[in-house]
């Protein structure tokens, strides 16, 4: 039962919502639900900007709930909403979802925890809930999960606030951490999520559901997953297959060890696989794993930025020996190799290079140039080298040289700041042309962060990825040469 | 020929000189050696502390460089400076160096390049460098180096402004680059140098005698190196044996792939050898292998702030299940176990546990308890569990949970805040007691940056490492124990 398109998804009301029926929220700012309820409110995106649909606080006393009208019961609301959301009590959320299915509501989020992932007693309380949403036909995220974003839709409905910019990741999390705690890491390389979900226990709505989800949204370009476990294999390993030609799946896995098995388990009561199995589920899906947090947004940043790429060979320029090094290093451990450069290419670099420089590759330019045409003239060349599939660029602290080479050529003081940024954004938007019309990827690596560096940001801003050191911007490299593998596998088998 | 005590290392002059004479510099400020005499000059450190030593501009035309006194030769200078410091033409170096021999300078640090590294005719014109160097007995760093940094002295003498605050880490790179741009993700951390030094070609002093100053030094905890190849592979097992009981040193090797070899023999001439060949090396040396330039920090950062371990289980302190197994997993392949946690500390944690929480090792807490508990109680109780040799903590967003508390409490609005970072010092204060008393490493994680976060700001300024990922933290702490039982090893040997 594949979604033929996103509007037919069991998700879509849930990520997509025009109207919400709020359980939990009140006017203790301690409670959860109210944290929940004013991230709704308030924080719907970075720049203030804000969810335009209905909400509807159901609350046994209160007459208003942070500033809303709110209803006694969800049977007196003016209107059938989209979503029922859940932050009660574990004992009363089974009654609280026949309540709503009485209502006519179909599609729920439900963070209460207590259920599964405890055991005992918890799991007879799941039971009841799966029970009375077959009841309804009511389809839910969770229980035990912590909500969904949806940048489009101005929907921030978790309990902390979103900080990145809107993106093109989107994200399927067996932690609701990865959704609601890792916007300041995305927000420092210039990520953000289209829409993610954190999908707790998995009662009703699981891991595959949200992966058909994203495959089906549009300003998703890349599928980020983090798995304690898989549930349904079969399904897991179709739904992937199907999605895979379209757009690339990365996966982090932490069962894979004892200790992570042991941690998932108690997490949300998954029972984890070896290594080998899931390695085994992800080669079949073609899904490309990842080995840490960072490596998936990581893989997901190059992936969902860069054209496909042809090919694994990469030159690296760089005007320092040792970033160089370590990235044609990591290159090497990533299945990259290093081409030499054609003749034409050595022929047409020659008037850039100074004689403490290297033509080999990496191409290392040392100092001693003019620093501009570190970003026009080179790049292009390289680029346009028939054995060069791809660009991975050392940025280095830029600003302040081209202030240096501004002020010796005479420009007073006082303008070379605004006159360096204004060359800055010309040689971003230089490299970000290259790599449009060259149709390969350019990934950046920086030791400098984007709040540092008017290039970095200006670069991320106009969509090349830039990563924060040469071995993460060799294996995102390598990440594009796996998808493009994994791809053509797939679609010649 | 090892020094016995750091007065005597043939670096001391190089790392402290009392005085320095400028080969390079001018009124020209986009030439290399005017960059880094003004960097000398004006960022000695951050804060604007100032190198305290005398300079000596030699220059053959100008009367003032950069506002101070130049002399047109050397053999004019009214005293004989510690230091030569030279940043000219590749071909002018010798006869510089003569001039410098003849007036009694014995140590120097030759930035030039085209020596060694680019071949040919250059290694003819490094032998001549050693043929001067030899005939007056001066010791030299380089060629082809980027210079020396130490914060202790104020003394930045590279080409870019040093950016983090003084720290334990004492390096010795084969690339300038790690000494020179790193320090943004250096200060991003909370971390800094001891001392650094960048010893291009190797020509007369080698990795070898900085492994040996650093090794005296009594700022440096721990010792980082970049490597692309080393040269007297006897000298350095060595020197390594007779330093890690000591202190523990940390290798970032990249040569050991066919990508990273070429790329380390054009930047340096140096010849590397395989992984398997350098992996044995540092073994016997007792070094731990790093595998990324961040890794390198990272293991460096918690070997220098962490008391030594006693064994391989650690306890894991979450409130958020994701990344608790992610830190887990990464424990469980970094070589520690997550032991389960004795009787007595579950029977003391159980006031501070809610039902939905767990007491498996992860330990995690979720959010339904008063948030300070995290930071005392907790911590306190898992500490002196007798399984616990060390603890790895997840931080969040502290501060906006706090100042919730504190409305919720009836604190006015105005005062919050205030009141939010009051508390957030205690409970930092907190932590790095417990770390004081217990003689166990804490390490903390976050996705929160220094400079997003006051808590996370707070623990790094009172020594407690957090590192920005799960995995990154369980690595390091991986690495701790990794220390412990090479030295182990070397001192029953």
């Amino acid at each position: 039962m594949r979604p033929s398109s996103i509007e037919q998804s069991i998700l879509y009301p849930i990520a997509n919502p025009g109207s919400i029926a709020f359980f939990g929220a009140s006017n203790n700012i301690s409670a959860m639900g109210t944290t929940i309820l004013r991230c709704i409110l308030s924080m719907g995106h970075k720049g203030s900007m804000k969810y335009q649909g209905e909400i509807y606080p159901v609350h046994p006393r209160e007459e208003t709930v942070q500033g809303i009208k709110a209803f006694q019961n969800v049977a007196d609301l003016p209107v059938i909403p989209d979503l029922a959301f859940i932050v009660l009590p574990t004992t009363i959320v089974a009654e609280t979802l026949d309540a709503c299915g009485q209502r006519g509501i179909r599609h729920a989020v439900i963070v209460s925890a207590g259920f599964n992932e405890v055991g005992g007693e918890g799991k007879d309380l799941q039971e009841e809930l799966t029970a009375v949403a077959e009841k309804h036909g009511i389809r839910y995220l969770g229980p035990n999960c912590i909500g969904v974003i949806n940048t489009q839709m101005n929907l921030n409905a978790t309990f902390l606030p979103y900080e990145a910019d809107r993106g093109f990741i989107g994200m399927a999390s067996q932690s609701g951490s990865f959704i609601t705690q890792i916007s300041p890491h995305l927000s420092r390389q210039g990520m953000g999520f289209s829409t993610g979900f954190s999908i707790g226990n998995e009662a009703s709505i699981d891991i595959v559901d949200c992966m058909e989800y994203l495959g089906a949204c549009p300003r998703t370009r890349v599928i980020a997953l983090y798995i304690e476990s898989i549930r349904r294999g079969r399904a897991f390993i179709d739904a992937a297959r199907a999605i895979v030609p379209e757009k690339p799946i990365v996966a982090f896995y932490v069962g894979g060890s004892d200790e992570g098995r042991r941690a998932g388990f108690s997490h949300t009561g998954a029972l984890a696989g070896p290594d080998s199995l899931y390695d085994g589920v992800f080669r079949q899906s073609g899904v490309i794993r990842a080995t840490s947090i960072e490596e998936l947004f990581d893989f997901c940043y190059c992936l969902g930025a860069s054209p496909p790429v042809r090919g694994n060979r990469v030159i690296v320029q760089t005007h320092s020996g040792g970033p160089g090094a370590a990235a044609a290093d990591a290159c090497g451990r990533s299945g990259l190799t290093l081409p030499n450069l054609s003749p034409a290419t050595l022929e047409s670099l020659k008037p850039y290079v100074p004689h403490t420089g290297s033509v080999a590759n990496p191409v290392d330019l040392t100092f001693t140039k003019n620093p501009l045409d570190f970003f026009q003239a080179i790049p292009q060349i390289l680029m346009s080298d028939e054995n060069a599939d791809g660009l991975l660029v050392y940025f280095l602290a830029t600003a302040r040289m081209i202030e240096v080479a501004l002020k010796a050529m005479g420009v007073p003081d006082d303008e070379t700041g605004k006159k360096a940024e204004e060359i800055i954004g010309l040689q971003a938007d230089a490299i970000a042309a290259l790599k449009e019309h060259s149709c390969k990827p350019i990934v950046g690596y920086s030791f400098l962060a984007r709040k540092e560096s008017s290039l970095i940001r200006g670069l991320q801003d106009r969509g090349v990825p830039v990563l924060p050191s040469p071995e993460r911007g060799a294996r995102a490299m390598g990440a594009l040469v796996k998808y493009k593998n994994l791809k053509g596998k797939l679609t010649t088998e």
